[in-house]
């Protein structure tokens, strides 16, 4: 366990998961798991000789508002992730959490902070700007932010590596289907539009997320259901909704099986979920004007069913996506591949993500940068 | 002035728009006008001998949720608008008035509700349903159900019998584009999704509705902006929006010809604007698996605006349309025009919608079946 190392920290509203990096061998993962308290770290074996060798702790922070890249925390970030809790209560409140307590147990080590936003900071105003009041939006910040960065810029690498071309050559669609799930587009390498917005709720259909509704809806709902209470309908819309409000369970698996199976209830779900997703690759399909290299999946959900990638990527022919079948269904967990046609136009690859090394990586830039 | 006569009322919130139809011609209008209030209809010239010759009146309904087709009015008829006045709290109300005055000043003349929902209703589950809870929605009638359908049966006919191709083996996507604005996704001749939902507020941006935001933003904007008044809020989202919002006044071509001129706001508010459509130009492309006969384009700024149909249309030569710009500049209002190129694989149509026509359609089907 010689050699320089740097610890990784995602720390979230009930626990923190953390990865150790050894940065020797090209940051190779030499540890990690799950805590209660970050202050437990120091009481692990490994870790109690962790110090010496720690050049830096990155920290996964959900919102980062308009703030485009990694950054060494200081005061100025500090209040920037303070200003994000807004849009991300439960989030951000805990990514601080997270980063005072490792500035505690490894004083003088960098602390960085790797945010989820920074990714689409590429997008136009154009594209990010909501239609609405423009000095309301100015005020408040409301504007398209996105997510799941860490795992976009991780994403965009591998691809780069798998086609062999430059990444910021590289046109894609960019599909990241877990518990929480997005759409990027991607155009020479960089975010150009991307489906969650100010907060991690718009755009596709999640476990317990309702993604795109009509506003009215909201409001609706906030009328004649919540009493008037914004907290309920909060709540309604983040943690009852999705899959857990289509069918009464969040697994998707099992919501494809029960489909699969000829339960109603299932087929409805399956179809709005995927139905979503669908309409999300043809706007970005659209958005890049038909020029994409290759369509990737990952994420949870997107790395694991056979079942979901074929619902989503049927009849695709007539834009160029012929899948392979057998190719699909032969996909391992945890290694990449390419499902397509070897004739069809368009690339659709599934690449497991990996957003440790992701926060990793961007660690290391921060401190080689200061 | 012989003959029988079908008058198409519009009732709206402010006046009445009315238009009367010669049905032995093959439905001719044969006048029009607006008014303060329907109770002058008696009073005017033409009007006063009008009772013995009148066959029917057709009432655009904004709002008739489930309801699949235009219908006679009876009291279920008029439950079900009163029941829809919660989604459009403005309209359903206005069309009403405009039913019982119409039946006063006409007695025992069939009067028939046309609802601009009705064309929709061959959405499936799949397609209507939103990402939530499934026992509230049932509850409310939470759904998407559409609107400009009376202008989208039109369209779908004339298509038919501009490309000479039964309306049931028609695949089109339909651009309804005015003050209010919605795209349509119409398979063998039936509607299969829309952009407006349960209100006509979701989708795209209009002159002073935001369309499509993070339902999260609608809960941010009541809370930080609007003091928890659901109302504030309906009327910033409905009527302080859009373009009025983005660039404080809601004439398209103005907000074209200043992004033409450079203008920094108009730019990136005619980016959103377009943006958004094509958003849905390709989201409808998927839907349709990529076989679509015609995309065609209709109402106000879809009929008169060149600039509007080139910022479009551009850039789509990887979906198979490609736009002859001369035949688009070309395009003179009130007639209808093919404008794309005779190559392309995918025809681009811009057609003059006439929905009051469709209401007298709509009004003698309805009258001949009883």
């Amino acid at each position: 366990m010689s050699g320089q190392k740097v610890l990784v920290v995602n720390s979230g509203s009930s626990s923190l998961k953390f990865q150790l990096f050894n940065t020797a061998k090209g940051l190779t993962a030499v540890a990690k798991g799950v805590i209660d308290q970050i202050e437990y770290l120091s009481q692990l074996n490994w870790a109690s000789n962790l110090h010496q060798d720690l050049v830096g702790c990155g920290h996964r922070v959900v919102h980062g508002k308009d703030y485009p890249r990694a950054a060494l925390v200081d005061d100025a970030i500090t209040k920037l992730i303070q200003d994000g809790a807004a849009m991300a209560p439960l989030h951000n409140p805990a990514n601080l959490l997270g980063i005072d307590a490792a500035s505690k147990v490894y004083p003088g080590t960098p602390q960085v902070a790797v945010f989820d936003t920074a990714f689409h900071q590429t997008m136009t105003p154009g594209t990010y700007s909501y239609a609405l009041p423009k000095d309301i939006c100015q005020q408040h910040g409301i504007r398209k932010y996105g997510a799941h960065g860490t795992s976009y810029r991780y994403l965009v690498q591998e691809t780069s590596r798998i086609l062999g071309k430059p990444d910021n050559e590289l046109n894609l669609i960019l599909c990241h289907i877990g518990a929480g799930a997005s759409l990027c587009a991607v155009e020479k390498g960089r975010s150009v539009d991307t489906t969650m917005g100010l907060t991690p709720l718009e755009g596709l259909v999640m476990a317990s997320r309702c993604g795109d509704v009509d506003p009215a809806a909201v409001l609706y709902l906030l009328e004649h259901h919540c009493g008037g209470d914004i907290g309920k309908a909060d709540k309604l819309l983040n943690k009852q909704s999705g899959l857990i409000g289509l069918t009464g369970h969040q697994d998707l698996k099992l919501v494809l099986d029960d489909a699969a199976a000829g339960k109603e209830e299932a087929i409805t779900a399956a179809e709005v979920y995927v139905g979503r997703i669908r309409k999300y690759v043809g706007a970005y399909l659209m958005k890049l004007n038909g020029k994409v290299d290759a369509i990737v999946v990952a994420g949870g959900a997107g790395e694991a069913s056979f079942d979901l990638r074929q619902r989503i990527f049927s009849g695709m022919s007539a834009f160029g996506l012929e899948v392979d079948f057998e190719k699909n269904k032969a996909v391992k967990r945890g290694k990449a591949a390419c499902i397509s046609t070897d004739g069809s136009a368009m690339a659709l690859h599934v690449i497991p993500t990996d957003e440790e090394l992701s926060i990793a990586r961007q660690t290391l830039e921060v401190i080689h940068e200061e």
